[in-house]
């Protein structure tokens, strides 16, 4: 096999000497995904102490083990930061010190940890009293992906704030991952925040949540699609959904100039490019839907597309 | 970096003494979430021996390896019944000794494995007469997601009867993050059942679901959302699906009120919240979906809504 | 314990010698899932060089890495490759040395990398041209999951081409456990294929798919349900997409005889059974949306389904 296997050898070092676009040799090193995911998880440890370790926290080692946690990941990030750095500084910004700016970066990042614990704190509350089969809110930290996915999204949206790159995107891709849930880090959400089962969920880059917003599984609140992509770059393509507003399964709601009023439920499966007032309630007509006599339907041809 | 961190080891400590909802230290050992998902995982390996390990097994090392595994399984799984009983002890039960409970509980799960295993059988029947594309049992074994999520749900099922909290949801999400399909641990689900593909489908805690039922990806069968989701607790808020029901990709069906009679086809992305009867077929009428000359749609400015 | 652990173990042996579907035991060994896994994950590493790795590449280190990769990778596959073929060789095909075929297969197949890594630098450019959020072409290939989903179905189907069984599904099943996309080894993609967010997208054995296709999340390209499932097994099932076509969230496509024209796009949420002629555009009419106050609706009784 050796000889075939060198001629393998030298077509794809020709390969890559050709194709240049999907190489990343002798670049800047790129944040390593495997790093970024493992601080994400020692992240979501300090958030929800005592509920994502394998040892169990007390009051006596608390401290220790918070301290612990919090220097080794300040280590690490601080190494990712400086390479998304040096890959891609943020717009206005002039490195003067790669490893100075890095660590004032990650400070930054760091000291927002017990603002995003407090709107979390609504979000579990949030979940306990939307969803009847949550027994209490250890189950909803332990076992509930929406909770996992917009932890994830607030800590990477407080980098992305900071205009890190590539960062962000690969902490929330994890966590899209692990749950189908999959909310852009630039997104804005509110406090109380809670999505329900989630697997399908897409919020888009410019989107803006307002608090009390339910939404559940395979909601998209997305942009139109465009072959122009890049040109639409940082332009707000998402919508905006207001205060109190439910949003059922499968609902798609496009559009950076759609406004979904505040107290507004918008039914399942629902298709909407327009915004909505205030209190609407919106849904597909019952007279949609139709409801047939299988057996009469086949004999009549309609229907017939069915086979069973 | 130190006296940074320094500090933001106390503003976390602070954090955690003032909002106490998200945290869990001092309190009882809660469930161990790699501990349950090692344990699901080598109950899947007694399930389908020789499908699921990494090594072959024959029919010489059978036994031994069997109980060797078994012998795991239980010794870990007592220590995390325990922990759930210690929690929260199922209603009208009176925990004398935890340890001798744990072990009870433990051994009344485990006795269902063979039952567990001659209803799986039926589910792997069901892919392979479902599908066209399945090549044999081995496939649907080795590669169907769909299988897997129904395995995890029956065992958390057997778990949950057993008013055990906590372990059958952590299972269940599990599987729901390997595959997509989240299906509560409370539904009641008969034989010869298939799921294909799986991703989105959603199966909520009160539903009832017959016999040779096929559910597609994206299938919803829900409850109606609601603010006072505590008092619901416990009331019949998922749908009755009656044997031999289909229902296609993306339809969602909400309400305890709404039954699926025996033998109907739902078509794909129909949103019900009402019953229908036996042999029922319900679709959208083809007159809903409208098929327009592009460039005439948007010359009179109809459905220019689509940018492309 | 013991005891009663000793009980279960004779249990569960009589339940394997008498419910044979699901055990395999002393039949040929099966591919093992782990290891095909660790094989897909490694030809990622020579598709995307620099991107996977833990450890940068450079210039200086390259050949001996990705000679040392493609090495490991042929010897490992090979070995799964045989057990693919003692299991079920493919039709029309005579193994008189089982290693020696395992070997050639291996070979033609890893032949192919070149020929993937081409193709596979068009849909690089189209989700960079189709996604305002992307910020370049590196971070399409660190964090999204339709990249990743393509170029494993785009091996796996160079092995399906070759008649390997139970492999290239274990591939795009691994691929669709972690994307939540789950597009079958059989279907024939085009090139500059753009699958946006992906949760939940399916794309059939028998499907055929143009170049500069885009899908989003939740996208079915499907069959027809049926009982009688593998009679039709090699039956053109699948849909045809053909060039330049777009497709929103949720569409669900269905049916061997459907043939979406060229330069089409399709609206959300629409539920397809018909072929559309070249530029359509396919959407539900406005009109079958409902939006009603709430209160008022809620006073008239209608649309009091929704509890909020």
């Amino acid at each position: 096999m050796s000889e075939d296997l060198n001629q393998l050898v030298a077509r794809l070092l020709d390969s890559y000497a050709e194709i240049g676009a999907i190489n990343h040799i002798d670049g800047v090193n790129l944040p390593d995904t495997q790093t970024v995911e493992r601080i994400t998880w020692q992240l979501l440890q300090l958030l929800f102490p005592g509920y994502y370790e394998h040892l169990s926290i007390t009051g006596g080692n608390l401290e220790s083990q918070i301290s612990a946690t919090l220097r080794d990941i300040a280590t690490q990030l601080q190494r990712e930061v400086m390479k998304s750095l040096d890959y891609a500084p943020p717009a206005n910004f002039q490195i003067e010190d790669l490893e100075k700016s890095a660590h004032e970066f990650t400070c930054k990042f760091l000291a927002q940890l017990p603002r995003v614990r407090e709107i979390l704190v609504t979000d579990v509350e949030a979940a306990y009293d939307g969803d009847p089969a949550a027994t209490g809110m250890d189950e909803i930290i332990l076992a509930y992906p929406g909770l996992e996915a917009i932890a994830v999204q607030r800590l990477a949206h407080e980098l992305h704030k900071l205009n890190i790159a590539l960062i962000p995107r690969m902490m929330t891709e994890w966590a899209h991952s692990r749950t189908g849930i999959d909310i852009h880090p630039g997104a804005k959400i509110g406090a109380h925040f809670f999505i329900d089962h989630g697997t399908g969920v897409v919020v888009g880059e410019t989107c803006e949540i307002g608090d009390h917003v339910k939404i559940y599984h395979g909601v998209t609140l997305g942009a139109r699609s465009t072959s122009g992509g890049q040109e639409l770059r940082g332009a707000r393509r998402h919508p905006t959904i207001e205060n109190g507003v439910t949003i059922y399964p499968g609902a798609t709601i496009l559009g950076g100039e759609t406004v979904i009023g505040a107290g507004s439920t918008i039914g399942g499966n629902v298709f909407l490019l327009n915004s909505v007032p205030p209190r609407s309630l919106v849904y597909y007509e019952e007279g949609a839907v139709l409801v047939k006599d299988k057996l009469a339907a086949v004999s009549s041809n309609e229907g017939s597309d069915y086979s069973i």
